[in-house]
């Protein structure tokens, strides 16, 4: 088994566990998703380059934790809604591959501003 | 070599090939993470459980994507600031398991709501 | 004075005289915008219509205090863009009014949920 | 009548001709916030102090026309939860402004950065 479907697992024994999951509708597993998200980037706020950097100098793990809840509620979304998420990353890889050739987009801003994965 | 370490040096090779690394600021690629959750969020605004179990039958692919936009980033995000996402995870899991024993969270929605993953 | 432009420039005073408007570059302010947003947000989730109904006789001071955070970024960022909010915001609702006939939405679930204020 | 009292009435009446209130739950419009908060960020993501003023300049419609949605679900929530929203925003300036007194948080990145409106 998996590193990845290992912990998939996990996550679900633990929510079973607490029979949890009878309150993990779609919607505020979103919302989750999103408040979670909204923690990483609360790190970031209000700080200039230098300060980014000394600050996932100092504080590595915390934004390590918020990236892990960000992971969390990922891992636990697709399993619940039945979705094979390494599955799906490797096809949008395939697809971005495809979609910004080498060749064209390298070091180019233009081409990065338009550009969404 | 694991699938989940393959999956983070292709998004490695992938932004690296097109010289985006040097656009890849914390702040911003925060944002991404962001805006990519509310992504997902969206699929299931406005709808009741009945309508998010059809979205999901019907739409669950293109859910399937979003969650895969928000994966993109978090290992993305990981890999740049140098932090092992699925230790950070594996320590998450295991405060997690004592915060919330079985036998008193169980089915209870008073401590599920209090519950912070 | 209206009342709205008053409270616009006593935001102004405010970061005029703590010499705060160096530090609001849009990028920041629009963080504070979506972080405050979230924290609406989070005041109802896990919640179903009761328990969100019981929340706001209970935390309706809380919930406004929230609100007028989102307001306060919405005033101050549009004095800051040069932007007339007010007029903004009677263009769209020109525009919501042609775009949704009273005759054509009324009522109507499947108009609502494309609904795009 | 006041201006934004004006305006608060023209919202509950387009929703009231429309019979729309039935779908405002308090969870989808605080989604509908955050969603249109996220708006206006994209607007900033990827650019620096520059490409932001540039981006002001081209496209002041474009960003007033995104806070105007914020401010529409600001004012629309208010109105449903029955909160006066400007006297929580004059009652929050008075905390803010004997929170951060003058002589003490004037210029001081410092005390900006702890600052929370």
């Amino acid at each position: 088994m998996s590193e990845l479907t290992k912990i998939i697992e996990r996550i679900r024994d633990f929510n079973e566990a607490r029979d949890w999951r009878q309150f993990h509708n779609p919607k505020d597993m979103a919302l989750s998703l999103v408040l979670e998200a909204a923690e990483v980037m609360e790190h970031f706020q209000w700080k200039n380059a230098e300060e980014m950097a000394e600050h996932l100098k100092n504080k590595k793990e915390e934004v390590g934790d918020e990236l892990a809840d960000v992971l969390y509620w990922v891992l636990h979304m697709s399993d619940e809604f039945g979705i094979d998420i390494l599955d799906a990353l490797d096809k949008k890889m395939i697809k971005n591959e495809a979609k910004y050739p080498v060749e064209k987009a390298r070091g180019s801003n233009k081409k990065y501003t338009e550009h969404q994965v």
